[in-house]
């Protein structure tokens, strides 16, 4: 097993590891801010230690950064190949986001990056880079003959993605188990109302 | 012309200083949260003196609790007569408030109300407020048969609310100044796409 190229030498990386860094990374990002994100608060999260951390980073920026782009969805993974199947996908990644331990960071990110040096960028061209994808699966539902070429891809997309939002921020704490515990199932419904407004229009 | 109760004797209340003072405090709030919250700072922030702050408030938490009441939308006083009607106004309600100058607070207050003491419970009784208030707008039209007795209230409040908040949020800066001159009309579209998904159900 070879490291890979930021590893430092000698010292294979453990995924697992890596993986529990960028979950800490966004739950102390998410309860303090940027003003209150210290490597020495992420460590003692992830229960590593402080050299460790800084063996694999070497600024707070650049943990954040990891951890934003480890620990967020991805819409371009996002290929099912049918529009129902990857509208689905797409609504159950944002359920699952903000019903879930990183919605704090989420949200926080939206009022509170663009103002981090060595952030910002990052953060910018990621949220650009799902605009991107996640129009691109209306377009391939289009191209399929599975949607009328005349619909409003805004409208459908801003609907959904602020759909699935709305309904994890707004559920009620005792009912947020059930729900966490079955995303697809709701995003099914969220998917199939709204396409039948897509089919709608066009009738 | 009689001073209101709550007003220092002998000095009536100015509304406009008021209205100042309450956006004053949602910018401070929205832009340093509860830790960088301080009446000297909303005081320099509106142009007022910090005794005729405090003439009317006596603390932060009480400064920010009719901030909140004053400053953002009430659901409650949306009846417009017709379902169409009121959901426009719902959603240019949410179209106005995440384009505008408080949605740093009131993104803000998602996160971090719930953990201020005398601001928690009059934040949390008006999310409730709000969401009763939404629900009877649906269960009017519903009741004036503007639609089926079996639709999902959830889905298309979500879907409405989400949607307007998405569009706002998402709009690229260059074009969030036409989008501010004219919510309204971006309301009417998503309303009528979302009515059209209600109608395809019953059909």
């Amino acid at each position: 097993m070879s490291a890979s190229p930021a590893a430092a030498p000698g010292r294979p990386r453990d995924p697992e590891v890596d993986r529990r860094i960028a979950q800490a990374a966004l739950d102390v990002f998410g309860d303090a801010g940027w003003a209150g994100f210290a490597m020495e608060a992420v460590a003692r999260r992830a229960c590593v230690g402080k050299a460790s951390l800084y063996l694999r980073w070497n600024s707070k920026e650049a943990l954040l950064t990891h951890a934003i782009t480890a620990g967020l969805p991805r819409v371009s993974d996002v290929d099912t190949g049918t529009l129902h199947g990857d509208l689905v996908e797409l609504a159950t990644q944002m359920l699952d986001l903000y019903v879930g331990s990183s919605s704090r960071a989420a949200i926080r990110l939206n009022l509170e990056a663009e103002a981090i040096p060595g952030v910002a960028e990052h953060y910018l061209s990621m949220r650009k880079a799902q605009v991107v994808a996640a129009r691109a699966i209306v377009r391939r539902g289009i191209d399929r003959a599975e949607l009328p070429g005349t619909i409003s891809v805004t409208l459908l997309l801003d609907t959904l993605i602020g759909g699935a939002m709305m309904h994890a921020l707004t559920t009620p704490a005792d009912r947020r188990a059930a729900l966490a515990g079955d995303t697809a199932a709701h995003a099914r419904l969220l998917v199939d109302f709204l396409l039948s407004a897509v089919t709608a229009v066009d009738a």
